[in-house]
């Protein structure tokens, strides 16, 4: 059994960007592993990477490519992360983008390079690019779904959102796909994560906007608390809707910002639905909290405890096993009696204790659905926050255990 | 398959303390549940508590007893942790305690009780009642095994240790048990562990002993990272060897100390050799800190990281996950380039990449085993630190998804 998962939605182009999805081979035969995105001159580009600080050598190419010129290309391929690869990692990294810049025409640091999967294996190189000119070959902006394909690892579905609003007068498109399953607890970024708009946007710009979209989606989830190496999330915004977003501020910003938070949302939502062995979407909202800092303490506290996470899987209002991780989570002079639990509309804990009109029979009711939100109220302010992430089941352990093999 | 455990060793008494152990049929007809511990007037005790707050009611009430005078029984029963029980909770292990005090004519706040098992239910106080004539009847200066079996929840093995060692011209005897496979990160103390001596000791200065042998053994293991709310380490002196160790320094105290943490350090790894699931014995090792709060912060995070403790499980030398471990762990300026790491005598990691030597099969090798030493070197400094923790298996989530099934 696993939780619902959405399908692709309608993929709405963004003109003034292509993307060409291939099978370049890298860890089998046929399946696609090779994604090439193009973007027309002008486009603005911003971007966020994992705080991990073992970051793979595409990330470190990223960044240093991002502070040389304005990108034209982003290369991602699957199935190997190019990272713990030492000086050899970058060598490679680099190797890729130069066979992109060579067959465009363009400079080497105009090329991103991103890579997603097994770590401390060396980058087949030459595969990759041996299969850059049929990337080039499949360049189009109605690619977006085959891209969704191409990016992912372990994943099992394709995770894509898209929107259109109405900004200063004019329809703007903001679409993106992310891929994500393990390693999951995002610090900054998720995985791999693109979206973009045909807004006209600066670059200053666009990294606040993107600041705010993933501050409030990829940086709210995770699988198992596992920060990944590769982590990067990406805003692209090619000014070909007519529209200018050109202030960090105002209703036209607001509005982006609405729309690229909502994509970025959905996408994270998409990726703890496919988080690795999920059978539950599990909402974690904590309020009452000094401070959000505090909120999100406890939050991750029950998204990361073993226990709670096998107790979901399970269907088993172990409610114990929550307080238990609240009452460890950190807080000073956190009341116990004063917590108070839920399980979404049902009240189970009050007073320190369990509530009187409780049943397990309404507990277990709850516990049946495949989205779940646990309500947490601390009693001790006016903060909230919430994260997402799923239960622990065997296939967890299989997918990770098998994961290399 | 599950990691050697070590059998029962031979348990010598402890003069002055005396146990007993009966079935109460709280979970299972005809199990042992509940364990009876009578010291001798005159006997001194030490204790530590979970630092969760979200305490269990025994726990609150052994703090409230400790501080009104000289305990003279212990009583543990298991199969029910007592915790989330509000006021009703502490109504009821008081009421144990009097059912004790009674039947020995002592002040109730000379009875200290324990409680383990699920949480949130209440506590079964009829028929522990019940039950404390037969534990009286079995007090016996003999009743260790019984004992150690009595406190076990989860566990499938019953954790023991002793040892002899000659103080100040005397022979004295330090012997333990203690129970404990899951919810196990002890914060100050694991679940239950309850070790005996023959020494005369003042009861500050077997706090300090106490003190320091759980910050070398139940607080270097963790299992899941979860915090149980009934932790209690307790230490008893019944002053019966002959031999006095007055203060907390000079040579008898280190000797008390060195044997006292002998046995609380082979408790606690036969806590996590019988982790829930285990497959394998853990040791994390990390050196090269700048201190030792850090080095434990990098141990932890490779402890709790489930994708490492799946890659042990599946005997698989998946290396990058554990560097990409150290490289989210928190470390200000860590430069990963002067990582190093090794499975056993095997260096995987140098310069920021694969060890050149290193190959595949020796670190299959090394995976095979069932006892493996992950070693980190930071190299920024001279400060070391090591937990110990076991693998992440398909059994974790069945015992944990089951368990009130």
């Amino acid at each position: 059994m696993s939780v619902s998962k959405q399908p692709l939605p309608v993929m709405h182009p963004v003109a003034g960007l292509r993307l060409g999805t291939t099978c370049a081979g890298i860890k089998q035969e046929g399946r696609r592993d090779l994604v090439l995105m193009a973007l027309d001159e002008g486009a603005q580009v911003a971007a966020v990477f994992t705080r991990n600080a073992f970051c793979a050598a595409p990330v470190r190419v990223c960044r240093d490519h991002l502070g040389k010129t304005a990108p034209r290309y982003l290369l991602t391929n699957t199935g190997n992360a190019n990272a713990g690869t030492g000086e050899q990692g970058m060598h490679d990294a680099l190797a890729c983008c130069t066979a992109v810049a060579e067959k465009a025409g363009c400079a080497t640091a105009a090329v991103l390079p991103f890579s997603t999967g097994v770590i401390g294996e060396p980058l087949p190189v030459a595969k990759i690019t041996a299969a850059v000119p049929a990337a080039f070959d499949a360049l189009s902006e109605d690619g977006w779904e085959d891209a969704a394909h191409g990016i992912l690892t372990t994943d099992t579905v394709p995770k894509g959102a898209s929107v259109q609003v109405a900004i200063g007068g004019g329809m703007v498109t903001v679409t993106g796909i992310a891929k994500g399953s393990g390693m999951i607890r995002p610090d900054m970024a998720t995985m791999l994560a693109y979206v973009a708009t045909d807004a006209a946007v600066p670059r200053a710009v666009l990294q606040a906007c993107l600041a705010r979209a993933v501050n409030r989606s990829f940086n709210r989830i995770t699988v198992d608390g596992d920060t990944s190496t590769n982590d990067a999330c990406v805003l692209m915004a090619t000014g070909r809707a007519g529209v200018r977003v050109e202030r960090p501020e105002g209703p036209a910003f607001e509005a982006l910002c609405e729309a690229v938070g909502e994509v970025c949302e959905r996408l994270a939502q998409g990726i703890v639905r496919d988080g690795e062995g999920a059978t539950k979407l599990i909402t974690v909202a904590v309020e009452g909290g000094r401070d959000r800092e505090e909120c999100l303490q406890v939050a991750y506290a029950i998204a990361h405890s073993p226990l709670v996470k096998t107790a979901f899987f399970a269907s088993d209002p172990n409610w114990g096993r929550i307080l238990a991780v609240v009452g460890r989570a950190g807080l000073a002079e956190l009341d116990i009696d004063a917590v108070q639990l839920f399980l979404d509309e049902v009240c189970i804990v009050r007073d320190g204790g369990r509530a009187p009109e409780y049943t397990e029979a309404a507990g277990q009711a709850v516990m049946a659905r495949d989205e779940i939100t646990v309500r947490v109220a601390l009693g001790r302010g006016e903060a909230c926050e919430r994260v997402w992430t799923c239960d622990l089941s065997y296939d967890y352990v299989r997918i990770n255990a098998e994961y290399r093999t």
